[in-house]
């Protein structure tokens, strides 16, 4: 028996992942029908985030995990609850049209729960994910996208740009070894802003939190760079830790 | 014309205070009918966290603050999303037929989109909320909460607690002027741990965070405590600006 859907609540999943060059979100595609001029429809296509109305009888993060892997083939992220989106009017007629036609609702408004993830991006997971045609878009190039899935994008891009700025998520896009060039494209691809190399390598290398590797590069044309760890003990011995506030865990 | 009710969705809000010796939540009664043996029922009464399905017309927050008003004459709040509660059986058939029964739904599931805040208590508030029956309770005396709402209690409790140790959210629920006494009886509250007088002392004046007042507590029949006030510029110029994560606000 198929399950029923939920016509008031759906979940939308913003997953973000690195190349070592920009900064991608992954998307899936919706066939829709345009009304023309004329009255006739023409079918088309555009992209939206990965997302559907939940289950009648499912808890809404174990739709999010589900419903991400049905359409994305993505398991083992870690989704967290972005914000709820409930503009009665956030759907426009023509989307609404496409929502009660394709789950076969009657409903007048549906609020959407927002997650959001941050995955190591790596050849498996991009022909993992394109078995399901879901694919890595640049954030940066992204012009449209469906409903009000744009907005959506650009509320978990704004929280990744604050946490970037005072929590070590960067390590968690990055993969286990970097070079200090991949780590300063993704914050300026993450903050949308250009960062003088020497001041970046220096801030960065002063903050203690880098380990070097005995390793660099291989097979590149240009001169081959360093690899870096991120050290999450210093980072944890220096910050939460010894955090002022914090009447916990002392360390005197 | 009465607004209509969505049947799926609600709020609830969890509104911390605090009195200078405890940690309050604001609640509010709520009667049912309770079913006897006999098939008689009998009319009761217990307590649970301002809430109510929002209107079909509706955005989640507006009717967050909305609803607080109309429940505890509350305004001028800021409520913060906390998390969405959507386990199907979150709610237990009995709770279910009070809920269909007050807003007239047939629904077999309700999600909770909870909200929370943290208000400066003063006498004003506390007469101005009994004008609603509304209620400040001890948060550690509060044994059961209607519904599933004592889980929620408890998860923005968590939350409080997690956010004291790392951001300066104390001076939200303190009077602007404090003594140490009364700044620590909220860490413990918030902790539920007992700390040690002199390191809690030591530690706080010695963040730097504090800046006397030449002003006493008056009227006390113990010695006369001095009384402080928050340094948000000292706290922002160490923290934030200074995280050595922030390429933004750089301070060379």
């Amino acid at each position: 028996m198929v399950p029923v859907k939920n016509p008031s609540i759906s979940v939308d999943c913003v997953v973000f992942g690195f190349d070592g060059t920009s900064l991608k979100v992954l998307l899936v595609k919706r066939g829709y029908r345009e009304r023309q001029p004329d009255g006739q429809t023409v079918l088309r296509e555009d992209v939206k985030l990965p997302g559907s109305p939940i289950y009648q009888d499912e808890d809404v993060s174990s739709s999010a995990y589900r419903i991400l892997e049905e359409m994305t083939n993505l398991k083992q992220v870690y989704l967290k609850q972005l914000q709820v989106f409930s503009d009665p009017d956030r759907i426009g007629d023509d989307d609404l049209g496409w929502l009660n036609e394709t789950y076969g609702f009657e409903t007048r408004r549906i609020i959407s729960i927002a997650y959001y993830s941050r995955v190591k991006l790596s050849p498996k997971i991009i022909s993992h994910t394109a078995m399901r045609r879901a694919e890595w878009h640049d954030v940066q190039s992204v012009k449209r996208l469906a409903l009000d899935h744009k907005a959506i994008l650009m509320t978990a891009l704004k929280t990744l740009s604050t946490q970037l700025a005072n929590e070590p998520i960067a390590f968690e896009l990055l993969p286990r070894k970097f070079t200090i060039r991949q780590l300063q494209n993704l914050y300026e691809a993450i903050l949308g802003i250009e960062i003088d190399n020497r001041n970046f390598r220096k801030k960065i290398l002063g903050s203690g939190y880098l380990e070097p590797l005995q390793e660099r590069e291989k097979g590149v044309a240009h001169k081959p760079a360093q690899y870096y760890q991120f050290n999450r003990h210093a980072y944890e011995r220096e910050t939460r830790l010894k955090s002022k506030l914090n009447f916990i865990n002392w360390h005197d």
